[in-house]
């Protein structure tokens, strides 16, 4: 959007700063948020406030309404004229935008304080920063167990970007008329659910850990669809253990970036293996190659660190070079790549 | 630099974006740095790096040099071209400039965990981040046994921005001719010695915590001028204790930022009381008001975060109108305020 080589000197300095004293001013940020500064800004709107104003309206300490004030001057989230505060635009996103705020609840609550051990975590391997969630070895382990609150942003996270697209989604699975389809990593069952409420004649079957299978089956129970919603747990990594078989649809929804490049071959392998003839597997994945424009991409490159130092510490958000590589090399056929809404990219796949 | 009112609405949503995963964008960009991935760019050059040469000649897995690779391109820290990734100028900044360097180490070693606890510290008015270093109640308590690379890093940032316009300030007070200056605040003695080596004339008085005023006897013992760099230990914030008195000049370097106001002046009072008659106070502080660009202004801000939730829960950078507020509080007159290199403000004040 910024073309680097016309941009004058300052502006990398200060490029360079906004990484430096990121995590302070990310913190700032939220806590004005949280702490109704910039809702009182909000509300003024052109008029502006004092900084004795806001801490009243806000009800925080002047200091805390000076600090946070002069941290949001910097962060360009507000502006000030004559010692009156205003909300910028960036700043009506902090407040309002639904993404903006689901994004930044899930780095506070989930990523924050692993993030410190990032680097450990990409020298071993491993997600050094979960034991700051749990003593599991994967966030998948302790999902269902973990607390309320890193619990609702995870949750918020994983859906604000996966269910926007199922609706689309499904219209080109259920034009295959199928009778029995997979979804492989259902999750807590929303996309099994979808489906099995908008085609009477489906039946899904679920294939995830047991905690998770559990959430799912609640889900589909409260929609009226519960027998036709089915749960079988698989240890998805053990690519020894097949998948069940007869699938006219094998569905895999923001599974692939959960896992390295040499589990997502093996799990495609057997999704093949799961396919009755002529069917088909898809997979929808968000690819940073295929945004629409540069904040998509900057949102799954930084998705790719919390798989780092938090989910798994292998996996990361592809590029659809990547998948189309994995694919391949799990013997299948790519017959065609499709955008799904703005964001997400669909790749029907058949055996090949 | 950039004026928001014309900027499209889609800069305005990647500034939020930014916003929102600074932590996470924060240590990527720190993870290159350190583990070698940014010097690997930086020696090919304009010719770039594939990622498998990035890996290989940093020494680290193929997943760390993508994930850091893209993340790093979402920062602005490398482009790519057809799978070449080169370092942009914020990338030789992060890399090679010394005040990037010094605020990146400051802010992972001295402020990252702590900063999850800034809006606590913001509710309970004090730095409820500082057990993340040690059981203190500030961090001045503590900074002789902070751990060695937090030591480091803290005294790096501190010496950073205060040692480059000591050699300015001196020539501005030794122009008075002063026989005896106090040097409130002195923290390990590098104004002080640099003071008495500049003026063989001169005997300098440092006023600090006991632990700090032993690194200030060996720095000025190693400069051989121990015999005229004295010591006395004073709790600075009992308002009660007045400060020894019959000084020529009395020096306080960046060390009104580490006090609320009401401290700040009784300080001020405390120093006023110290002088001689025709003697002068002078105060050096960086005001977020005065600094030449946006930059300086940012850093500023950001660092009184780190007074917020780690130093001290109670202090702030402040803007030049609210040291004035606080000389005139204190019953002193400003006689002068002038700039001190490009960063710093010298206030001159004398008894009222």
């Amino acid at each position: 959007m910024e073309h680097a080589a016309r941009r004058p000197a300052l502006a990398h300095f200060l490029d360079a700063q906004r990484l430096a004293f990121g995590p302070l001013m990310f913190q700032a940020v939220r806590a004005a948020r949280d702490m109704g500064v910039l809702g009182a800004l909000d509300a003024a709107g052109q008029a502006g406030l004092l900084p004795g104003e806001v801490a009243e309206r806000a009800g925080v300490s002047l200091y805390a309404a000076r600090v946070l004030l002069e941290a949001c001057l910097s962060a360009g989230v507000c502006e000030v004229e004559g010692w009156r505060f205003r909300l910028t635009r960036a700043g009506r996103l902090v407040l309002r935008d639904e993404m903006t705020r689901v994004n930044m609840d899930f780095v506070h609550h989930v990523c924050f304080r692993g993030a410190f051990e990032l680097e450990r975590s990409l020298r071993e391997g491993r997600p050094a920063g979960l034991a700051t969630l749990g003593p599991w070895s994967t966030v998948y382990e302790g999902l269902s167990r973990l607390d309320p609150e890193v619990q609702r942003a995870w949750f918020a996270f994983d859906h604000f970007y996966s269910d926007a697209v199922f609706a689309e989604a499904l219209s080109v699975l259920l034009a295959r008329r199928p009778t029995r389809v997979l979804d492989v990593g259902g999750n807590t069952g929303r996309f099994a659910t979808a489906c099995a409420r908008r085609d009477p004649g489906v039946e899904v079957t679920i294939l995830d850990h047991p905690g998770q299978l559990a959430l799912a089956a609640r889900e589909a129970e409260a929609a009226g669809v519960g027998p036709r919603v089915k749960g079988a747990p698989i240890e998805l990594l053990d690519h020894r253990l097949p998948f069940p078989t007869g699938f006219d649809v094998v569905w895999m929804s923001q599974l692939l970036d959960c896992f390295p490049e040499r589990d997502v071959v093996g799990l495609l392998r057997r999704g093949g293996a799961a396919l009755k003839p002529g069917g088909r597997l898809y997979v929808s994945e968000p690819c940073w190659d295929r945004q629409p424009n540069e904040v998509g991409r900057y949102c799954l490159h930084a998705t790719s660190l919390y798989f780092t130092a938090i989910a798994n510490g292998t996996s990361r958000m592809y590029h659809s070079e990547d998948l189309a590589g994995c694919i391949a090399a799990a013997g299948m056929v790519l017959e065609e790549d499709r955008p799904l809404g703005s964001t997400h990219t669909l790749f029907v796949c058949r055996p090949g």
